[in-house]
């Protein structure tokens, strides 16, 4: 019986694991169409590596329990295939994996990247002759896959960043009399501003935190923002500021850009909420403090969104089914039928709509005055964080699983990259 | 009837609205003892300056409600009275505004400064003929106040800071193959490590993250953590680094005073967590990732430990009744009586065994190497965090109140503070 390989790709979510639990416990009902579930370790680089995981190891249990655990529990990898031209000896040796271990359904996890990669890998299969049915299954923070209502794993974060916008405010609006009445809250979204527009849902009339949102698609007018802070302190007590680590100046540059690159050659950033505070403090004097959620918004799993996290394993069982279906390049995605109650079906896309595109904010999403968000920035944000799903807890801490991750003997000879 | 007077003080943490919120409650089940509840507002500066509000205006479900809402409700203050003889003028006043509202009990909730402020009032009550008991009520996330098992109020960020070790942890190591292989989460503690220490509990067998715990107790030895971190990656294939923002060096300055500039020559911005980030990757080439909970930490209700709920609520009502008994200069504390099940009492200290002094981690908490916590630090550090206690959602977001803190009508000609 033929076998299916799913990996996972790019920044891990708090809900990706979910997904792999949906996709696993799918295939599991279908022993006579399916062999056995592999799972790359590190995402592509484990399938150039011949380096695949046997999920048969895993018990149920551990397989229910994936779906409250964060991270990526086979590993991910930032790693990006070029042209099918450019990268042809990687190409040629994902087949030759598929194919020793007689894969022929993929499951990729990831990103507009990871859509890219796996639509390529489609079609080098058809090229060399080997049957293969390519899913992409969507998964990103960033939001911004075309396509879809939304990606997995943004509804957690999220509501992550409006529970602590939300809970933040109340500490600074405390302190504001006498101490810090600047609050600055660097939030992850390089180029779409997904994430900041979340955490206006933290308020919800006029005055409310957050007073000003710092979008990528908005550029950084300095004088214009001072005079917001000043004005949101002089009418509120205090200022609570949520800034895009992808902000960026007049000159189009990153405001924090810090010079170093990542694997897929992205600028890594980090440090405009520092940056930001100290220019207020710089103008108006005021105390201010500062918080970098990084890591901690996207692994957040305790605070997860249970909308998001039924969406993340509503595609990974749609994406088995899209593969036994005979399905080929194309990605389960969510459909909106309706915003409130929130309604959506699960259909397939073809993968070429989605490969290397982005998704930005739209412009009816951000207020006139670009520090604030719209009533459909809400409309649509909303629902995405309804509902929470706590993980079960053992001593005071969420009890996570950790996979055996049992090693399948590899069959080619080595392959390094 | 003689009146109570609450009042809030220094930074705030997930449950100080608890103790508030018990206090409050505690009292209007002795209609027949106190007349009314006063809190100041922004804590001692609100009683300077006469502004009280009148908790009568809050229902019983507001008052509830407080139970689940992080910050100060009625808001806090950074302001430290001076001795008696240098701030006479202040204490005086302050005198004369209890006197002007009849205020017999005043109920301080604060740290060791407050405990300190709280005796000094008693004493210059009793040198000025006006009876009043003053009870100080503990709170701090900082855990260093003497005489008590605990703190309220630093079981929840203990409980925080574990929680997101050991999610972002899963995070790195998903990502680390191809990509980030150290993380350095920022956690707040200036002079005591006890909250560094909590993330120590986000491991439990050798090899789990965290693997490198920097307190403010031991001086930071750059050679020695370089090295440690390069173990860590070698070994385990990533580092979670938790640093305490009090970390100094052998020359006994804080890390993050050191005035470092970056590769621009430009003079860096921001905490102890970015600054030791860098460090591992000038050294080591790692690509790193670094958050810094800062607010986060110590606002995050949503996941406040059960356990410091209870203690924050027990040492409001017991203050209340401490009052009503007829005690003065005394703080309900903790008396811890068994570690397993987590058992403690609730009694009087003295006040004077509590003002201006602080407690450190005990030696035998750090691991001989400096890095990490020992089975005692786990032993009294791992019931704190027992336990879950979720605030109500409404649309996806905790419901957390506003109370209406309508003000009380000033008799006494303004002051200036």
């Amino acid at each position: 019986m033929p076998n299916l390989l799913y990996a996972q790709s790019g920044g891990v979510t708090a809900t990706i694991n979910a997904t792999a639990s949906a996709v696993i416990a799918s295939v599991r009902r279908h022993p006579d169409r399916i062999g056995r579930v592999y799972a790359a370790r590190n995402g592509i680089i484990g399938v150039l590596r011949e380096r695949l995981i046997d999920t048969r190891h895993e018990s149920d249990e551990a397989i229910a329990a994936l779906a409250h655990t964060p991270g990526g529990a086979f590993g991910s990898c930032r790693f990006k295939l070029k042209s099918l031209e450019q990268d042809r000896a990687h190409y040629q040796r994902l087949i030759d994996v598929l194919r020793a271990h007689d894969i022929r359904y993929f499951l990729y996890n990831g990103g507009n990247d990871s859509a890219d990669t796996s639509l390529k890998i489609s079609q080098i299969a058809a090229q060399l002759g080997h049957e293969l049915h390519c899913i992409g299954v969507p998964k990103t923070i960033d939001n911004d896959l075309a396509e879809t209502d939304v990606c997995p794993g943004f509804g957690s974060v999220a509501k992550y960043v409006a529970v602590s916008t939300r809970e933040a405010s109340l500490d600074v609006l405390s302190m504001a009399e006498s101490s810090t009445r600047v609050f600055v809250l660097e939030v992850m979204g390089r180029h779409a501003g997904w994430i900041a527009a979340a955490a206006g849902l933290a308020g919800r009339k006029d005055g409310d935190p957050p007073h000003i949102i710092l979008f990528p698609e908005v550029v950084f007018d300095e004088a214009r923002f001072l005079a917001a802070v000043k004005d949101a302190v002089e009418r509120h007590g205090y200022c609570t500021i949520i800034a895009s680590e992808g902000v960026r100046g007049p000159d189009g540059k990153f405001l924090a850009e810090a010079g170093t690159r990542d694997a897929f050659g992205h600028v890594q950033l980090g440090g405009v909420g520092p940056l930001i505070a100290d220019k207020v403090r710089a103008a108006h004097g005021y105390k201010y403090h500062w918080a970098v959620a990084d890591y901690l918004q996207r692994s957040a799993r305790h605070i997860a969104s249970r909308t998001d996290l039924t969406i993340s394993r509503k595609v990974g069982a749609a994406a088995v089914e899209l593969a036994l279906a005979g399905q080929n390049a194309v990605m389960p995605v969510v459909r909106r039928l309706s915003d409130r109650p929130y309604r959506y079906a699960i259909e397939p896309a073809p993968l070429s709509a989605i490969a290397n595109r982005e998704r930005k904010l739209p412009a009816n999403y951000i207020r006139a005055d670009g520090f604030g968000i719209t009533a459909a920035a809400r409309r649509y944000l909303e629902p995405l964080i309804a509902g929470e799903a706590y993980p079960p807890y053992v001593d005071g801490l969420p009890d996570y699983v950790r996979l055996k991750n049992r090693a399948v003997k590899p069959r080619l000879p080595a392959y390094e990259v």
